[in-house]
């Protein structure tokens, strides 16, 4: 089998992250910021050392302005409703996930919000002269993708971050495409909340993702609840990271995404990154010249990591039925959660075929993909 | 080492919960409900085989009515602010958990709605007769715990279901703690919503718990995003369990949750609930007649498992460090989360020591539990 759905989830994980999860659960997984005995104390160690990692990986200076979430659509609705308020103006791009979309259209539906969409160019781009005419003085908040989940087109969110600065607008990144090969610097791109999943290019299980908000940035919690502290208090505590985090968090989970980080760390951002524009390159060099084949990824080094492909007026879904079942090639078909890209793109009937390759795939699985694809789209499979 | 905090999570996990885990993560923890690859539908029917087996353990007769949630906490938030709207009246019991009366209390502070709490009597039981004076037709929702996580003290579920009903009156039922030592019949107790942990007596990992809501319950969903389902709309689908599960789930989490109650429903929750009774016995009997010692917890066959206690007038978290540093055992101090527990049982000021054995403890473990608190209540350790 070869699995290239890795901007849905990453598999494999490195041995060293199923490793630290079997530890925690054998050695002992009890609840960390509960109890005081060494068990608790042992727990609670493993979500510092996890949360001080991320926060070095993103170079985030306190480590507890970094909320752990159970995925990137909790932490986005966190952001979310956690800084909007009536009135509040917002721009987004049409090449945001529904995680994005649908909260910011609920709070529209409801008359709380209003919501503005720069539209892409072709392959999911969006341009920076685009950028600049929505972000004007007044705007409550941005929302932008790191990169796009159907094209991987990567979003100019350094110039973004600095026009957001500049007019004092929130800039929210969603990094669910892309944390892990594109390297993000909060400080430098000027985010002020940065969304990300766990399990995707960070390398953990999932189950696990954080929501990081500077320092500064008031936010509402979207839930209450126990925090382990301040537990006279009927109301939610305000401390970081308390405020974001009740209940009891995924230890195991958390251990396994510290140490999915720390291999990241150990083999270079650079290196992961390198190998994903390898493959990337080896499919638009094998496919970017049959002509039943129409692509729509940006080419490698404006591309996050995905491949995205139709065959004539073949249904994706159709296509992807036939990587699996014919080849044993795991893809995504479909509309990826992303109804607005795909519109703009011109594939709201069709759907894409996206292909994603990771870390660990290979030349051969590429080339055999690449074989795959040709004798689909040439009708000889 | 003696874990005795089971009411905070459950450890050790039975080892087919762990291998579960292991499984998965090794096999190919694909993205169910995302792609339709081989690698993805496997990952789908491990998460519809735990929804499965949970509807039987608590008579939930349509799976899909149980969402995944990533705790307790989300879980009775989801509820909470799910069904209530502006001018709801809501009843709750004194003996609630933050994580239920903290967004009550958030809502009621921005007048949107009005919040009643039922006092308990001494070791946190409530009575039938305060339920019935409190729940009139014109109460939206009525919040109970299925046991207190302070004292252990079992609530009169059935009887509050009853009356519910009988007032039109919505029941949500927090089974944090009892959930896997108290069988819950859904049906028979005329629960509409039961929140419940995965890692607690249900013997799953941390990361995992679920909201049942009953057919016929509307509900908004607290966040909205990618659901795999509907993509082309830009608001949340109204199908469950899509319209409360956005994200990816916690699949590892989610397929040793499964095993945990396969585990219970194999050794039987009548064993399991024995054993915990036997031990309460042994400790109600080894420090119930210490002069320096007073008890909070109910006798055993009124009691999900917990023993919790205070020393004259010494402050619970020292009598837990002493426990934990010189006898190597593990118990919790504090408040628990419950302020109005403490307040209600006069504890507000030491808190009290909470000593919730589990299926895996032991008589002799129970024996030196004894014999440390008895020195530390005679000055002797």
């Amino acid at each position: 089998m070869i699995y290239l759905d890795n901007a849905a989830t990453s598999w494999p994980k490195p041995p060293q992250v199923i490793q630290a999860m079997l530890d925690i659960l054998k050695r002992g997984c009890a609840n960390p910021g509960r109890s005081a005995h060494a068990m608790a104390r042992q727990a609670e160690d493993v979500v510092l050392n996890t949360r001080e990692t991320i926060a070095r990986f993103f170079n985030i200076s306190d480590p507890m302005r970094i909320a752990f979430m159970p995925n990137t659509t909790y932490a986005l609705n966190t952001a979310i409703y956690g800084v909007l308020s009536e009135g509040s103006v917002v721009v987004a791009t049409a090449m945001e996930h529904n995680s994005v979309l649908r909260p910011l259209k609920t709070l529209e539906s409801k008359g709380y919000i209003s919501v503005e969409i720069i539209k892409p160019e072709k392959l999911g781009r969006i341009t920076i002269q685009s950028i600049k005419k929505a972000l004007r003085p007044g705007v409550k908040l941005f929302c932008m993708t790191l990169s796009s989940n159907v094209t991987g087109a990567i979003m100019p969110v350094e110039e973004a971050g600095k026009i957001c600065r500049a007019n004092g607008i929130l800039f929210l990144v969603d990094a669910a495409q892309g944390a892990g090969s594109i390297p993000v610097d909060v400080e430098k791109m000027n985010i002020d909340l940065l969304a990300f999943p766990g399990h995707k290019g960070l390398m953990g299980p999932q189950g696990t993702a954080g929501l990081y908000v500077r320092d500064g940035v008031d936010i509402r919690p979207l839930v209450q609840g126990g925090t382990g502290s301040f537990s006279d208090s009927l109301l939610q505590p305000g401390v970081f990271p308390d405020i974001l985090e009740s209940g009891t968090l995924n230890v195991p989970g958390i251990a396994g995404l510290g140490k999915g980080v720390s291999y990241i760390n150990d083999t270079g951002i650079e290196i992961i990154q390198q190998k994903k524009k390898n493959m990337l390159k080896m499919l638009f060099d094998g496919l970017g010249k049959e002509s039943n084949i129409t692509l729509y990824s940006p080419p490698p080094e404006q591309n996050s990591g995905i491949f995205a492909l139709s065959v004539n007026q073949m249904d994706s879904s159709e296509i992807c039925y036939l990587l699996d079942r014919k080849f044993g090639i795991c893809t995504r078909g479909g509309f990826h959660c992303a109804p607005l890209a795909h519109l703009s793109l011109g594939t709201a009937e069709t759907g894409l075929v996206r292909i994603s390759p990771g870390y660990f795939n290979n030349e051969t699985e590429t080339e055999l993909t690449i074989k795959a694809i040709l004798s689909i789209a040439r009708g000889i499979h």
